[in-house]
């Protein structure tokens, strides 16, 4: 049970966890902290928090849980405003999509890891933004990864897992580096070339008339590229090591790819696409299970 | 008014011309053709077709109206197959998806490009197969391309373009070069990376982890991805030389952006994601007006 939940950024994810947290019963008191009074007041309302404090410092006073839910680029700043105010078992735990970059965020910011900060990610999430988009079924049957390090505190890594779990997640940890490539090759990859084909098609000549052509598929394969542009800069420059070795890596394949179609070399091609029908194939009945 | 079509593959998209034109009361008579028996009774059984031949040259003789619905790799076989075969005032079109490629295979069976011929394009479907997965709506408010040629005689394509505005379509005409082009990009671009990205992460190691931590928004990046592997394979070879050219250049773009994210070029990021949202919600916006 936790008895003061500071969630640092009450948008969807923080939202959310509020939510699934107060309708299990896993948490007495909550407080809100963020930049803006519309959203923490619209919070209030909604019964997501019982109060709010815009200073980081006064929102963690006497937390012994603090979830830090804001973009990559905040991360640090929040670590910073938060050194010397928390309580001594005070828990601290975020929801960045890169962590690396986090962990080294709160190196710089509390001059060592925190032996009880226990870095995460919740794989979750809509389109949407705002406390008004946060629902408590968010995390229902997704997976939350953790990534502690060598001297993360076990008392701090089972809470964390624990409250996770009590939102109905199922969570798994890894390594900081491992997670960085996983999430590279499965959600940052996939970003990049959906905002990058719908770049390339609206700077060619006609590209009103382009779209116009554009079939079911395109919606569906384009829906990433309707994601925030600035989250999406935090998560490319937190990552970067990772994913802009694995984008050029597919580049060269997608060269190959080019120069085997030119070829017209029919059976190489039936082969990528029937290993990937396949590969796809598999991964939709695993969900589905 | 059509006396009698026939339909060459009696597939989602032949079978949903003739379900469409039946509707309209836009035809006298339908004899389907294609090599599977089974499909062609379920199709006469479905009430699409009124009989059928598996000869080519049988199933054309005595249409007015030919609608070739086969793979683009069987073009040249179905143009050879009814050569001298036709009614003297017969039209034939056909729904191939890259049009360069099916006007090379007419020239290549029929000697000369035949003037009755006009070449089309339906920008529909699904992903299913067969006569089951037709449905008589398929067309309404999608659009058709039409690529008449120099010589393409106009009373033809008035008659193509009317067949198609009864099934509901909205009918626009362009060079067969522009056609190919915008294709490319809109679809056949998409298709390449949604294959490519799936088949690389499947060739991975700890490709099933991977999988596992993939989130909703990669489901939908990569549906495409379980399309018909040789449908593709032939689309590719058809429209080899459009295709290659823009997937190379693409592959270009992505060793680019690697760089910037390499080098933590934050503004020119979020430059290139700004511009790729805004496009994709207008294009969202036009398809919802």
């Amino acid at each position: 049970m936790i008895r003061r939940l500071a969630v640092i950024g009450v948008g969807l994810i923080g939202g959310s966890l509020a939510r699934a947290l107060r309708e299990a019963g896993e948490v007495e008191e909550i407080v809100g902290c963020g930049r803006s009074r519309d959203n923490l007041e619209k919070a209030v309302e909604l019964g997501v928090i019982d109060r709010y404090r815009h200073a980081v410092g006064e929102a963690v006073e006497g937390a012994d849980m603090i979830f830090v839910g804001v973009p990559l680029g905040a991360m640090e700043d929040v670590f910073g405003a938060m050194k010397g105010r928390l309580a001594e078992d005070a828990i601290i735990t975020d929801g960045g999509s890169a962590k690396g970059s986090v962990v080294k965020d709160a190196i710089e910011a509390f001059g060592e890891l925190p032996r009880r900060f226990v870095p995460g990610h919740p794989i979750a999430g809509t389109e949407k933004n705002g406390v008004e988009a946060s629902f408590s079924t968010l995390y229902r049957n997704r997976r939350v990864i953790l990534t502690p390090l060598e001297k993360t505190d076990l008392d701090a890594l089972a809470c964390v897992r624990a409250m996770w779990e009590a939102c109905g997640a199922e969570v798994t940890e890894m390594p900081v580096e491992h997670h960085d490539e996983v999430l590279a090759a499965t959600s940052h990859l996939p970003h990049m070339l959906a905002f990058g084909l719908v770049d390339a098609l609206s700077r060619m000549k006609e590209n009103d008339e382009i779209f116009r052509y554009a079939a079911g598929g395109f919606r569906d394969f384009t829906r990433i590229a309707s994601s925030n542009p600035v989250m999406w800069r935090d998560i490319c420059i937190a990552n970067a090591p990772a994913l802009s070795k694995m984008l050029s890596a597919f580049a060269d394949e997608m060269k190959d790819l080019a120069d085997t179609i030119a070829a017209g070399n029919g059976e190489h091609l039936l082969e990528i696409f029937e290993r990937a029908k396949a590969a796809r194939d598999r991964y939709i009945d695993g969900l589905e299970e």
